[in-house]
């Protein structure tokens, strides 16, 4: 088979990085174009990115030059797909264009989220929402196809499966990592030796997103769901890894174990699919008295393999009542790993066969 | 008019240092005896303590000599007031000791919280649970009182005042300072670059304990409220405070504004006690939409004014639902300082008046 | 008297944060006029900063607007004296034109710190480079009077006293806190769990500037000393003072004792000038075995009093070798503070007393 | 071939975690026995152990119970080799026995470094001492090799190959982890946001061991090479890694292109040994301007093939004078890493080969 060719928006930022490292040596996919901010055109990508994903910037990539960003130029290239690390405030023109010209847009930014024919997926979470694709390609030549937020990420994948027990209610607090802000997003003076319990939008992101990504789907018709969730968000002095307490009533009363069983076997990726960047188990139950910790957890923070694990532990069920942590890493199943494994879904449910 | 001879157990600690702090120059008491572990008795503290309360050691007890716990000595100089920073393991012991010998004992370590006849007591909160001491006056000579654990502190002081609009259920998370766990507590290794999501004990505390402060007192009988409270509590990697984020399900619907001005104006301490150490304003609501940050809010974690104040922000209302954060320092408002205001308010109260 | 009007360049930034400080309340000077970048012309004073100093931003400037830089405005004002915590790059426009038309700057600013005729002074270590002023004076209307950059400033009053004894060789490694890179200077991503071996120009910095303030003056010329002096600068995870290891090779092999007398009891300020913002003991000698420590020795790093203060510890002396580490607050001590006492000793010189 | 069994004494700390990373597949020994504290013994390793070593426990060691130090106990397992990442306290009792019975003892413990008889070696710098063993061998049945101080492996690993051009002098100073102090050694109240610029008896260390490991041998005797070499050491906010600053004063002066060559070229060890452990280059000389730094060079801190590089950066020359920076992995390079290829360089040369 052969490879389809990828480019990479915003490759030198932190999850540009990531995407980097899940697409080296990818089965499917071939990095072919880099993107980065105008300053860094024409640089070679190690004279242009401040890597920190890793020992080393994997071997083919080093010497690649940065391109500017040019539809001509993807044409040109064969480029396919576009997996697009950009802010949201560029993406909107970017990804509106790349779309109208026929490209596949697996996106991090917030700017389609909410639009009425994009879905946000999680494939184990709601990959019947590939529908609204279809939507999409009424109207356009291509279509972008976004993840969530990376709290959201998180959160969904644990509230997912308890719907089945019926959602009542779900209280949430963040901690979550300067690298949710970007290489320079967070400066030192801000957050050495100190907590920000502001991140702007993050909550809005968190409760919109959530509902809409465990919407039932009937035709092209979302219907959301109706429990209440509420979140306050906090930065926190650690480097990577976000870790999220949650609470949440349930409608029903049901063991802890049937809820343990319940989660920690889930995923809704059909099993004939057989994604290549997806865990076995998607949310790992840990039984320690002190675990999920980001050092302990996560100790490599651009390992592709674990990086697509959500850790979740201290779960305690107190009548309908559970609380829990879940932790998992923000760059990878939070942003960059989450966006390939959506590429892999579409490609696998014949959405990419189409070449121009 | 005399200072009451004081003594402070366990002087060398961060809360005992925090008592020789705030009792330097206190109006009422005088620090007489100094205590700490065995293998420190006999030193001078300066070289017992391993001094993080400021620039200086107070000039007077820079050169005290440390005595080793005895009832003899405390009654030799004449002590009325013991204030205990003890483990809540030595605290069984001495602190029994203490009272059954006619002291006052004034104490932090949980050890006697849950008993019947002992209060847990913040003065702006709960001062009618004075009345349990004449039930263990009955019993005993002395009395021990206590003050709540640190984070309990923080979260019944804001739940007192919304009690007016009905408590119906209260999901928290917290985000608390290494200072929490003592000078040795918490090793380097373990929360440098990481969080940890587990405080022993801590969620226990919080849920009984709150309970038993905000009950209320007909007689010598305390009758619980009835709301739900549930927490999951994190250690994060910052020296001094404790962050506190709260969600709040009131069953009344009443305006933010009311709800500001209830939390603002908030004081149950009798207005005619004036309580040397009690602040003007308890509860200080914060505007600034990425506040209360512990290195803005408690810059200067040994000022002992500023220290009584718990700092609130991030007031959000969502219907019958508060969210918010509060910021409060741990070893003052949370420890030493609200022992000592118990004092203050017992002496104002007369319990104290009766001379050995 | 009257107290001298002045205005401060660069008031937001951490320097000019400590400019208020110190400035505020000051028996001479009187706060005027502020400048900051051109986004924040206009906005009152707490809207723009970050305020790092402390508690509370100082009532008066709290709600002061913040000016464009303009000559005209500061003859309007009457301004005498301008401090200067500009960026070098801009330093030498304004600093220029404020020169040309009379104004007095003292600058924190590196631009013109080895121009011949621009000395840059410490009171203690060369009050009697302030000669070169009257060089600028024959060509200007003002004059140009600068402070070396923070870790020099510790280096040279430590190398001063000892050169009683002979410098031959002096070996340098500084540990400098992020502030140092101002307020958005170090991205939180690059220093946290990290220390960046690198800032740049300081080594320098260190050798060039150290040299010019160590020279002997006669007439106006400046006689270079001839020891070498040698560092590697890092960058390291604390928020306030720059630590610096010395090692030094004398040529003279004097007792331990007769140095620390040196070192304790050294400055160069005239005794009769008296200036205001001089720390009794510039330089403090603790003989503690694991001292001076950031977070002990300066533990509120906006006081302005314990801000001029440079603490000496683990002074060893090994044949004609010393070696040590001294501590200072880099922001007071190695900025704002001696360009303020600067400014104090031009004003007792007489320098500042022609008034427009 | 069949493989050696081995012990490791002290196998929960930092230090004993790097052996069983390290020993873990080793082709030549197999862990046989593992020793702790008294109140481990008995104990699974998985439930006595803080594990910081990396994802998780290797499989076999996992489940492994913790043995009680007994010399019965190691002659039954057929212990040949013993690594020993004891406290110097104990290991004077332990590591005694041991030779007394015909062990050969690894130790990282300072206790017996400086005895006249028991080397201490780097393979790559001082193979040649391993003829000292022959001097133990004929007093005791076993023999004693021990490695460097953490910061000594380091430093004399760059002052070796420069020999050749004449040391003159050295000055150092540290930026040590906190990994350095083990597990439980530094408060993290004691060391967040600050500097400690005290590392006990680690100054004399590197003066007096490199001095040592430098020697010259001829026959049994050490010819200690007369350069003069001063260090100051700091323990910083970082978790992983030592960072050095040293300035070197050479009796020749040569380009530095034959300087660096020198460095990146240099190790001693017999090429026809090939010792498994040994990395191709230990001294590798990176040219960027701002590293070696430990979060981009040591990102996985219990990687064993990184682990080995000494990494070194920041070269400068002036005249006969050398700067520079080296970053290594302290409880790798600095001490399990060198323990076990002194093992393996014991074992090529035949020093293990007659069996009990």
């Amino acid at each position: 088979m052969n490879k389809i060719n990828i480019a990479i928006l915003g490759a030198t930022g932190l999850v540009g990085q990531q995407f980097i490292n899940i697409l080296t040596d990818h089965p499917f996919f071939s990095i072919r174009v880099l993107t980065a901010s105008e300053k860094n055109s024409g640089k070679l990508y190690k004279d242009a990115v401040n890597w920190k994903a890793g020992n080393m910037i994997p071997e083919p990539i080093h010497l690649k030059k940065i391109d500017k960003f040019s539809i001509s130029l993807f044409k040109k290239k064969k480029i396919k797909i576009v997996f697009s690390a950009l802010p949201s405030s560029i993406a909107l023109e970017y990804e509106t264009e790349l779309r109208n010209n026929g490209f596949y847009v697996f996106s991090n930014a917030s700017t389609f989220r909410m639009d009425k024919d994009v879905p946000i997926i999680i494939p184990e979470v709601n990959p019947d929402h590939l529908q609204l694709i279809e939507l999409q390609k009424k109207k356009y030549s291509g279509f972008i196809l976004t993840n969530p937020n990376c709290s959201t990420t998180g959160i969904v994948s644990v509230l997912k499966p308890l719907m089945d027990f019926g959602l009542e209610s779900v209280y949430i607090s963040t901690y979550q990592s300067i690298s949710g802000g970007g290489l320079n997003g967070v400066s030192s003076f801000d957050i050495l030796n100190n907590i920000i319990p502001f991140i702007a939008n993050e909550e809005q992101k968190i409760e919109v997103e959530s509902k809409k990504i465990l919407s039932t789907i009937s035709g092209d018709v979302l219907k959301t769901p109706d429990f209440k969730i509420i979140s306050n968000c906090c930065r926190v002095p650690i480097l990577y890894s976000h870790l999220i307490s949650m609470i949440i009533n349930l409608e029903e009363d049901v063991s802890k174990e049937i809820i343990e069983k319940k989660l920690s076997g889930f995923s809704n990726i059909p099993k004939e699919l057989k994604l290549y960047s997806a865990p076995k188990t998607p949310l790992m139950i840990l039984q320690e008295r002190d675990r999920p910790q980001p050092s302990i957890d996560f100790p490599i923070p651009y390992d592709k393999k674990s990086g697509m694990v959500i850790k979740l532990g201290r779960l305690e069920k107190i009548g309908k009542t559970l609380k829990l942590f879940i932790l998992f890493n923000n760059t990878i199943r939070g942003a960059a790993g989450t966006s390939v494994l959506n590429a892999e879904l579409a490609l696998k449910s014949g959405l990419i066969g189409d070449t121009k």
